[in-house]
């Protein structure tokens, strides 16, 4: 039995409010958002970190992108625009081990850093 | 001739410190980096948003998370951790209308956004 609590999600043991799902992506709304637009797409199956990605994994990595632009259109905010986080391990500020890519949106957002401090 | 400042380097009349090129996408370092690593990662194609990404693209946007998660590796920072950043539209904060990916990283990155009022 899996720990990871996106793999729960998956499972449907742990609710969510989808967005969108077929057999190799699950998106969903961030019960912490940043921003009125926050949510949330991840493969089903089960890759710790982008560093965890293989050759083979091309198209679902693709198929997460176009999954995000998708909703992104879907939810009103492609014009106005939006921004595609991917965040890997402690310095990128990693919380979920388990692949994420963030759609964030609903307002102008700030810096690309929350700190430019070099 | 294009005015697009990235088709330029791509081309090769704007120079720029590159970290990785090939056929189909080239990665180098943000001139105003936010981090200690900021490499930005194109397709040398023009697509301007990723809003203008087609189902064709698939792989070129495969490779593209590909490339960035290699530099990640070669510069040292893949274990410690990185950001991986694509700003769409106005909202989103995009300021070159040629598709890229921020690689971000070299320290502990902060919050996921600069502001967080909804």
């Amino acid at each position: 039995m899996s720990e990871c609590i996106f793999c729960k999600i998956v499972e449907g043991t742990i609710p969510s409010k989808k967005v969108y799902e077929n057999d190799s992506v699950l998106a969903f709304h961030d019960i912490q958002p940043a921003a009125p637009v926050h949510v949330l797409i991840i493969p089903k199956k089960h890759i710790p970190t982008m560093n965890d990605v293989q050759e083979t994994d091309a198209a679902l990595i693709a198929e997460l992108f176009a999954t995000a632009r998708q909703i992104a259109a879907e939810l009103g905010i492609a014009e106005a625009g939006y921004r595609l986080v991917n965040n890997v391990n402690a310095d990128g500020g990693q919380v979920v081990y388990h692949l994420h890519v963030h759609l964030l949106g609903g307002r102008k957002l700030g810096a690309l850093l929350s700190d430019n401090a070099s």
